[in-house]
């Protein structure tokens, strides 16, 4: 059974927040860790760890470890995978004809059977009780009919389950806030975040798909894909918005959102 | 243009050898490493490193970086990916139909374009000059066929590089040959070990397809694969035999091989 989802974000600020905007962003943050305490595991979505065109990732490996932080900020651990939930979800894309791998690593299990995480991974991670997890990795050439459809089977793959399971979205949004910035400034990050967040805020995640390929491209977001993925689920599981917040700290958009089931 | 092709194995005992037999192996390993020390980049297949079912896996990532030892034996090392063969390697394929994946880690360039290695490159790496390289994964499920031609797009691509490229192929060969080993004892692991050498020995590699399947599965081997695409290159660029080893100083064969092109 699903019993909700998080929007979370993977800055570095959420971890120190420098202004109060963050800090109610990680509030929220906190909040998905408290409402999500008693679940049994995680599937976790992330656009920072293995990155392919265009097929969806469904990491098999046992033992998830801290690899990679952004901008020094190590962040050790290692989580174990269900893997019996990720083969549920691989069996049922490749079933349901979406173009998806299983991603084991070095051997197919045992002591050896490892995955590297990222800052995408494990700033998530920070604001979560240590449960098993399904690690899921979404694909920009896809389309959206697609990614949305791999929603739907996933939504249902997590609704069957015997098991109760919190979807997570790992994902910042526009990346050109910041004339300063490595990606400089553009009007269309302000633009997409603002409407992203009206899209949750006035819950109408519905006119997702419709949002331009132009302003996309420009805002240079790292969330849309998952969130089609994330309207999918929701196509399966109506939900209810609990909370929310943005921050915009630094030079890419993070949002906070938290539904529960209905 | 290719210039040649090595298999190597990827056990520990290479780098120490215990015996005779394993120090006439790692003189075949250091003699591919002579061989190949004027090439511009290496094409690495490896079994030990993300194992997907049915899709071949080509990394994009820029960086190659050690992560993961056997039995402890940690080999530190970074190591470049030559991208824009990659990506030639990937985009033939995919133009094939050969099921292929692009496989980037965390972000698509710079610092943060890692990707992870184990003892199955770190161990031939050992013997070889450190060069640009293409990283590609094998999969267990792809039938003999496709492999073999999947082998054949390669070597067309290596042989129309205006690059010296060395194709090696990673792989070790039954891994129940000791009683006292992980896996046992199993008649058939020196049965196909004994076939793999005369093969590599006869230049009867054209008889690889022929194994059953019940040979190959009781054997344990993790070098089937690889070698069937290393067939297929074969298939595009005649090389010859210059010199072999086999050893087996624990529960699992180790074979070394090097072709020049004729």
């Amino acid at each position: 059974m699903l019993v909700g989802i998080g929007l979370m974000p993977h800055g570095n600020p959420v971890l120190d927040p420098p202004d109060e905007e963050t800090k109610k962003l990680a509030k929220v943050l906190r909040d998905i860790g408290r409402e999500f305490s008693s679940v049994d595991a995680y599937v976790l979505i992330s656009p920072h760890n293995v990155r392919m065109s265009d097929h969806l990732g469904v990491i098999m490996a046992q033992h998830l470890i801290s690899w990679l932080g952004f901008e020094g900020v190590e962040l050790p651990g290692e989580w174990e995978t269900d893997r019996k939930l990720a083969e549920k979800i691989y069996n049922a894309w490749k079933e349901s004809g979406i173009p998806a791998v299983d991603l084991h690593f070095a051997s197919r299990s045992g002591q050896y059977s490892r995955w590297p995480l990222t800052w995408g991974e494990l700033i998530p991670l920070q604001f979560l009780e240590k449960k098993p997890l399904v690690l899921l990795t979404p694909a920009r050439r896809l389309s959206r009919e697609t990614l949305i459809k791999a929603g739907e089977v996933l939504g249902e793959i997590l609704e069957g389950s015997e098991k109760k399971i919190a979807f997570i979205v790992s994902a910042d949004h526009g990346h050109a806030h910041d004339e300063n910035g490595p990606y400089g400034y553009r009007k269309e990050s302000e633009e997409y975040d603002r409407l992203i967040m009206e899209l949750i805020n006035e819950n109408r995640l519905e006119e997702l798909p419709e949002i331009p390929d132009e302003l996309i491209e420009k805002a240079l977001p790292d969330s849309y894909w998952q969130m089609l993925i994330m309207l999918g689920v929701m196509h399966r599981v109506p939900v209810k918005l609990v909370e929310s917040a943005y921050a915009c700290p630094t030079y890419f958009g993070m949002a906070g959102a938290l539904w529960v089931r209905k």
